[in-house]
């Protein structure tokens, strides 16, 4: 099996000290491969290795050259005989699609950038206020670049953490980044790979850990080439993509090898401080060893060896600690993980109806629950999942869960993606905020909501396959279904529902939205400033419930420090008995 | 959700101490249930229940009345009509179908029988040694009673605990017993359930275990009914056999009620001593706690209550000690597990061609591996498996494990179902016996093993579904193309194959094979009174190999008893240098 070495990359393409480029490729079932170099008129022929590898070492490339692969198939006709079938692809492992999915691979040297903060060891968990972003529509201009300019304002927030929404390469230039193929690419509009460590420095520079958001459970469906490479899906499983990637059927070895080396790249040659992986109840594996556990291993290696701390946080819709118990207890060893449940109780108990996944959840009650146990069902019987579900999670620390009153899913999983501004009253907008950042968890805010930003922010893609496009807008028209109103359903494929999700920044200038930035950065600071506030003990911490008034009071305590949080979600004064 | 209670069966037909029967079932999708009573010419409504559950109890059923379920469903036509479809069908928990799979279920009271085993504790899981015999072809008659004809043979033997193939109601009388329909009802031609109840004490009474092969992973293809009655399968995974079984999608609570009731069916109504878990590595189960760990706690609640030892013994291709790990280290709590590589190892060490699943196998040093270390790969890349495969699982105790040298698969699963009496010589047959009876796990020896039986055991079926059996056969073919011998593939439908795979007694009676049956007795014999065999401390063991003579020297010793067993497996005499 291939050995996975934590200080160096091998999959894709990288410059070696000498200058010379090696190339790995992962094509099991193909008869020859040779790179490309259009530009150069080249066709190199690679080596084949153990278990499906292709290698070559060569000086025939430089910096900024475009190359690919042709890969030789032999295609079983009629009668024994067989005839030999030639694509021409990108690399699976390419760090930069200059012309987009469809186009060539550019190679090029990650580690050439200057990196001015490299004594930096890394915040602590704890210590995470989070800002979540999508870079298309964070600034008008859409790019990395844009994004350090807003840098100061963050740091002025009181936020220690950007979480930026997947940039691995996606179709077009619109899209919330989880229909990308190419993992190891940064968004060519986005500003690209470069672009992308010039602004973790940045942050780095002005204190900010920077997470970033990827994608481990599924590639999107246009300019997916995997299948001509390798067994990367197996249909032993289904997900809501369709097949699961494979991490555990035969051949799953160099595809667990793939994601590895993916999250070590992170890491390592862009400075990540945490990555966010999607949705990883989706990852199917039934190994003995799961893959986010052996991704923990190597990570740990890594940090052992980089001296700097990289954390992995799941979104996770189980209520399973399995996942963030260490290893040495036989868990997965996250480090944290996303927790909705307390977002759906906080917005019941704040009016909103108790329709879908909401439905689960009766308000004040529950939200005092996930203010308590983190997981507001565990063990219980679930009317929405028609099963009993979860299990306690006592144990847990409070940086080991990530809370929000919003965030993009919930925001633009809505039919018309009303951010939380457009759905309660002003007072109930600062009433949320306080339940998220004075609760014992990590506090995630979503881009324009610490100043009620009130532009939509739907769903968005820009695919060129025409049938696509079509599937994508009946699948979101089916989802809404319910609401019989499919002339109101934004199109997905539309420029403008993309613009309609620009933060508009001059709304920072009416009064409303800067008392409402005020009152969050106020807010922010108290977190910070007090340590009944930023220890995250969740032993130090308890809930009354009043559940006629809908009013809680969160205790919350540090030494000698006490803390008493008031939340009157109802919308009247109400008097409390306080024993 | 339905509670369960260890000590009563709350799922199908039970009759109460005061002689009414009480009657649950499961049907959330449907408007109406009644219990049909055909003879009576009655027709009793149930009462709806929470969560999907339908009730009745009354005292117009008697033991031995046959009954059966008409279940309305509400079936969606054009314009918002619907009309009310009617279905007669047996239930889903019959402890009795008296006429097969397609007729109704009969009243029985699994209580009445009078057990004379009250004060049997139950044997030690390191004492079993195991005979594993399938009912319709063990004896001329196929059925329980004449099993009871030979367990003075098999106490001879040396055997303490006989292993049946699965009983649980099949279509027709001829089947291996993994096509079972009605996991709660014991087959009609083998005598029924009050039969199987006299054979278990007849064991009993002679110290006896019985070990009853079940299956959680599938249903039978006919007489399959359960869509008609609730979500018992979802398509969230595939397995050989189709949609999985319900283990962790919605509604997947009363599915684990369901097995979780016949599980302790088997032990607490049919004083069974242990359970042989069909493939557990295709039951399906992402769920906080995994069903066979959730199985383990009502076991252990049992045992506590009926003072007896209740086994859970699992077939898993997996090497994956997760599944025998104690439920206080997050294991599964199973109590052993079959090891098939064990068998592997020694097939290739004495002679058998690497093909098929034997190709990751090369002999003599991987059954050393295995004599040492119980799984042979734990960690290596499997070239046929195509990935990394296993864990070390060393702290597992030598009972943990179930060896042997052929099994019900391991003949049956050939395209021909020799036995190994026709694969090797007379001499190796008996080193075989010796390597599976002197190893430090449990040993299993197939029904006729002892004696050399020559008769085949192939694959056999029968149903009446005349495209169901063309589609096995079919399927047989397909298993067995590579061969190019489709005319010598046994019809799996003829009662001749069937015929063929019954043991042949009269063998007994020749010299060569009372030769073999007397070296498998003492050797068994030496086992059971030597307690550097019959102890399985897995560290009081070495394993010397000498891999160009064949040979492997196995050292087992306890306290000063010292045990050299010199295994042979060249064809010659063979000079090894002991040092």
């Amino acid at each position: 099996m291939m050995e996975i070495d934590i200080r160096e990359r091998k999959i894709g393409l990288r410059f070696l000290d000498c200058g010379k480029a090696e190339i790995w490729l992962w094509a099991p079932y193909v008869i020859a491969v040779s790179v490309l170099l259009p530009d150069q008129d080249l066709k190199l022929p690679m080596l084949k290795q153990e278990f499906g590898y292709w290698f070559l070492q060569t000086d025939q490339i430089r910096e900024t050259y475009e190359y690919g692969f042709e890969i030789s198939h032999s295609d079983e006709t009629t009668q024994n005989q067989s005839e030999i079938k030639q694509l021409r692809r990108a690399d699976p492992a390419s760090v930069f699609q200059k012309n987009g999915v469809n186009g060539y691979s550019t190679a090029l040297n990650l580690k050439s950038f200057n990196w001015t903060d490299q004594n930096r060891k890394g915040m602590c968990l704890a210590d995470f206020v989070i800002y979540e972003l999508h870079t298309g529509t964070f600034t008008p201009n859409g790019d990395f670049a844009s994004i350090e300019q807003k840098l100061d304002y963050l740091v002025d927030l009181g936020i220690t953490a950007i979480e930026i929404m997947p940039v691995s390469q996606f179709p077009g230039g619109r899209n919330w980044g989880y229909d990308g193929v190419y993992p190891f690419a940064v968004q060519n509009t986005y500003g690209g790979p470069m672009s992308l460590q010039h602004l973790v420095n940045a942050c780095h520079e002005k204190g900010l850990a920077v997470i970033l958001d990827v994608v481990y459970n599924h590639m999107g469906p246009e300019g997916n080439y995997f299948n001509d490479f390798g067994p990367y899906f197996t249909n032993k499983y289904q997900t809501p993509w369709g097949n699961a990637i494979n991490f555990d059927d035969a051949d799953c070895d160099p595809v667990r090898h793939y994601f590895i080396e993916n999250v070590l790249m992170w890491f390592r040659d862009f400075h990540i401080d945490a990555l966010r992986l999607d949705a990883v109840h989706a990852i199917k594996d039934f190994s003995t060893k799961h893959i986010l556990a052996e991704i923990k291993q190597y990570v740990a290696q890594l940090s052992a060896w980089s001296k700097r701390n990289h954390y992995l946080i799941v979104e996770l819709d189980l209520n399973d600690n399995k996942y963030i118990n260490p290893l040495a207890e036989k868990g997965y060893g996250m480090d944290a993980q996303w927790i909705d449940e307390f977002h759906h109780a906080l917005r019941v108990t704040a009016g909103q109806p108790q329709q879908g996944y909401y439905s689960d959840f009766n308000g004040i009650e529950d939200l005092a629950k996930s203010f308590h146990d983190a997981y507001v069902y565990d063990g219980q019987y679930s009317p929405h999942r028609k099963k009993k579900f979860g299990i306690k999670a006592t144990e847990n620390e409070g940086e080991q869960f990530v809370v929000f009153s919003q965030n993009h899913d919930q925001v633009g999983n809505r039919m018309l993606g009303e951010r939380t501004s457009k759905l309660v009253s002003f007072e109930m907008l600062k009433l949320m905020a306080a339940a998220v950042i004075c609760s014992p968890f990590l506090p995630l805010i979503f881009m324009g909501e610490e100043y009620g930003e009130t532009n939509p922010f739907q769903f968005f893609i820009s695919h060129s396959d025409k049938d696509l496009v079509e599937a994508v807008r009946k699948g979101r028209k089916a989802e809404f279904a319910a609401f019989h109103d499919d002339q109101n359903i934004p199109d997905p494929q539309s420029e403008e529902t993309f613009n309609r999700a620009k933060l508009n920044w001059d709304n920072l200038k009416k009064e409303k939205h800067q008392l409402l930035y005020t009152y969050y950065k106020s807010i922010i600071k108290l977190r910070k400033s007090l340590p009944a506030l930023s220890k995250l003990n969740r032993n130090h911490l308890n809930v009354d419930v009043f559940k006629d008034q809908n009013c809680l009071i969160l205790n919350r305590w540090e030494e000698k420090q006490k803390i008493i949080c008031l939340m009157n979600f109802s919308r009247q004064q109400q008097i409390l008995c306080v024993t």
